[in-house]
């Protein structure tokens, strides 16, 4: 990857030295006419972060970046031509047959020993990031007198409670006035069950129930599904608001208010102590992808994802059609043959999810993606992958599923960025990275998240809400592995209760748990 | 109907002559023996709510209620026998062939004149009952910067525009990581472009964008979309939170505050005026309903609804899943064959949509509804129907569209009580009817809701959440006529500024598009 140092001089980032596409560098693109340190010549204006034609490509010769074909040339491109959209045609998704399984297993790395963070160890020997009161909710139904009460608590309980980080309701959209036997119900299910788990709640679950609603708590929490204490008992407290015990509104107000006093002061007895980095258990994601996501950010995410292995700890990356089309990379990375028989399985089912709505995975692209210099589902899938650093993949989890190993896993989630953190949040993520290129100010009430912009402009502009500027790789200020190793130390920062920009603000987005089965 | 007066003796209700089986009415059931007035004597007991064989019924006869076959004895059922949702065979529904057209046209009511209300008068003509600055978000990205800016709005700025009674951020779950440009998903977008124009808005369009998301302002709000001035021009307000100009959070929210304050202004000149009735747009739903809702609170409405009908304003009713069983009677009471039609063609779609996703109309009950005595599809929608009251039906609207014609209308619509009431909103509704059995606390920020409780002791439990107690019709304190002339006039004081329960409580579930696409 060539970052050559003046900010005035015209600079490409080139990939891999097989390529015959790279994109511009400069803040605010180039103009015609301008010539890189290679001689290349610019024909046309190329805006920052589009891709450049380094030699001439003929009609419907392969595009090429990441060493990898992104789409074939729509018509004859002399070099030195912006290689926009239009340009490239998107080739066919990769058939899931016939892939590479393990043939592609990164040498076992050094294991990186020393790194600690200070953490809230739970009963069933998971570790917390921060102290939080959750109640679960089974239903929208209840939504209403839940936010009325979580204000009760904050204002009149919390402060009696100062080991306590925060309240938060989890509500959502689901639990009734949805066919809950359908195929695909069970996803939406799981995730709200594996959610009350989070390791961040302490284990102190806590559900509040309308009572008529088809999530019926018993559906939610059956016999044995929580493998938790909760007050002496293995099931979640209930409060149920169609109780004959009450009378009046503000009795529901009172029962909901008991029972969280109750669940605080078990939570305020937590202290954090120092527990090695393994336990970290990080989703990453990506979202208001552009053009340097895939050369700044997301290497350097993958960095640190190798780095939190060699750790010891849990790192899932996501986003079915944000991989799908580099299914072939991640079947060769598989530890073990039923690994990549679970990734095909997933890639399957999200096909088959998208065929019955009338799409396929090219869906996933966005007018900013592609403002942003991203030309089509396949160069954004290469650029994607790389958060997912070198090692193998230990391990698949369906939607919703909670994580029962360490190392380097694979959770299928949409790439919708609030659902994909739902699934990370129920698998048991304790830290959240996010990249963006064009920026958002995502955050969740659950779980800290680390934003990582992948450029400086978008860095300066929102300083105050991106943790990490990894856009000092663009400008050759810093290495894929200098930012690699400030992600990390963050993280463990993090981890010890430092807070991140969403936390300062309290930018919290919803949960939104992925139903995949019809409403009725 | 029978309604003997008192509360000790066994009663039973009686829905029409032609009916083999009546539902029993006394609080918390009847024991085994108990002898009704008719000298029917009960084979075991029965709870409340639930039906009462009135003659032996042979296994594989048909169950009659409502003068409709609800379903087929699963087993010989002696006179006195508790009919169980066990005992009832379901029926398959209706083909959507052969339908009666506009063959039941109720004659012409005689119009119902002088009634009036006190609402707000808007540039296009419509009426609010509410003085509320909306704020419509593209995508949730953007709904944390939302929730800080409207809680700085709400302590900062709204003690100086007294006449405004709320802000209120219209946060949902869509806008990217969808699938745009799927079948279906032109029912969110046209959803959420119409909330923005509902009557409670006074024409103050402002829309927080993120920038780079799948739903674009001028995707949500295309020329000519919008027929209300806003700020002198024809397209909302927009704050777009990756403009250049943004740098730093607090430039974010600035920005959001100063446009707030300019809606604010103009909303703040906003006066009630006496308007007539005729301006009301109620839509009515049910939710968590027992046997009650079908012969208390929903006749009640349905009555209410023939008065406001009469009274030339417009009444929306909803929810497929609940008329689907009764297609005959409304394909029957369309005004025009075209109404007709078009009911047909909402039916069709929403049994493919659920088709698609394995599941059929059966889907829609709950364990809520068949403890209420309610045992399967039919018979919920036999008794949901009954709050469109009798008049002709004048028009259809699919989901997400808006009015364009009074009178009473089909509005096709998910049941779920969240989707409904999202797309009443956008259908340009400005008050709500709520009818409960088993008890919501469901409440939407947008526009009042009016709820009906179903049962004597539902109203007196729940004395500061529901609005209308429908129960004592089954008590013989009031009939059927009594509730609704009540409702009708309770519709004007909530229209012309009396608070509902949930106002004052200040419960909001959340909006919730309805989106039949997939996820990406
Ligand atoms: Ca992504
Ligand atoms: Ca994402
Ligand atoms: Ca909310
Ligand atoms: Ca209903
Ligand atoms: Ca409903």
């Amino acid at each position: 990857m060539s970052t050559p140092a003046s900010a005035a001089t015209p600079r490409y980032i080139l990939m891999h030295e097989n390529d015959n596409v790279a994109i511009v560098v400069n803040d605010g693109g180039l103009p015609a006419g301008a010539v890189f340190e290679s001689g290349l010549t610019l024909r046309e204006a190329v805006p920052q972060g589009h891709k450049v034609a380094l030699r001439a490509l003929a009609k419907g010769e392969a595009v090429r970046r990441y060493n990898v074909i992104i789409g074939y040339a729509a018509c004859d491109l002399p070099a030195g031509s912006w290689v926009a959209e239009a340009q490239v045609e998107m080739p066919d998704a990769r058939e899931l047959v016939n892939l590479p399984i393990s043939t592609n297993l990164a040498a076992a790395a050094a294991p990186l020993e020393g790194y600690t963070f200070e953490g809230y160890r739970n009963p069933d020997g998971s570790v917390g990031t921060r102290n939080i009161l959750a109640i679960t909710t089974t239903v929208q139904c209840v939504s209403g007198v839940v936010d009325f009460a979580v204000q009760r608590i904050k204002n009149e309980l919390l402060p009696k409670y100062p080991h306590v980080d925060d309240v938060v309701g989890l509500e959502h959209t689901y639990g009734c006035g949805v066919a809950i036997d359908a195929p695909g119900a069970m996803v939406p299910i799981q995730t709200l069950r594996n959610i009350t788990l989070n390791p961040n709640f302490g284990g102190q679950a806590m559900v509040v129930s309308l009572g008529c609603e088809k999530l019926q708590p018993a559906r939610l929490f059956p016999k044995g599904a929580i493998p938790i204490q909760n007050g002496g008992g293995a099931d979640p407290a209930l409060v149920c608001l169609q109780d004959a015990q009450h009378v009046g509104f503000m009795s529901m107000i009172a029962s909901i208010m008991r029972q969280a006093e109750t669940n605080l002061a078990v939570l305020n007895a937590r202290r954090r102590e120092t527990v090695p980095a393994s336990e970290l258990v990080v989703g990453v994601q990506c979202g208001g992808s552009d053009a340097f996501s895939g050369v700044t950010a997301n290497p350097a995410v993958g960095f640190a994802t190798d780095l939190l292995v060699r750790a010891g700890a849990t790192v899932m990356f996501s986003e079915v059609t944000e991989v799908r089309d580099g299914i072939d990379q991640l079947t060769a990375r598989a530890a073990t043959p039923e690994v990549a028989q679970a990734m095909i399985r997933e890639m399957e089912w999200y096909d088959n999810y998208l065929k019955r709505g009338g799409v396929d995975r090219s869906a996933n692209t966005t007018p900013g993606n592609k403002k942003g210099g991203l030309s089509n589902i396949v160069e954004k899938a290469m650029g994607s992958i790389v958060k997912s650093g070198s090692s193998p993949i230990a391990g698949v989890l369906a939607p919703g599923e909670k994580l029962s190993q360490k190392g380097l896993i694979y959770a299928a989630t949409p790439a919708s960025d609030f659902i994909c953190g739902t699934l990370q949040l129920a698998a048991g993520m304790n830290l959240h990275v996010f990249t963006t290129g064009r920026g958002t100010p995502y955050g969740l009430a659950e779980v800290p998240v680390i934003k990582v912009a992948t450029r400086n402009e978008l860095a300066a502009r929102w300083h105050d809400l991106m943790d990490i500027n990894a856009g000092r790789i663009a400008s050759g200020e810093a290495s894929i592995a200098d930012v690699g190793w400030e992600l990390f130390h963050l993280l463990l920062e993090v981890a010890s209760g430092r807070q991140t920009w969403a936390e300062k603000w309290k930018l919290h987005n919803s949960l939104v748990l992925f139903n995949p089965a019809p409403v009725t």
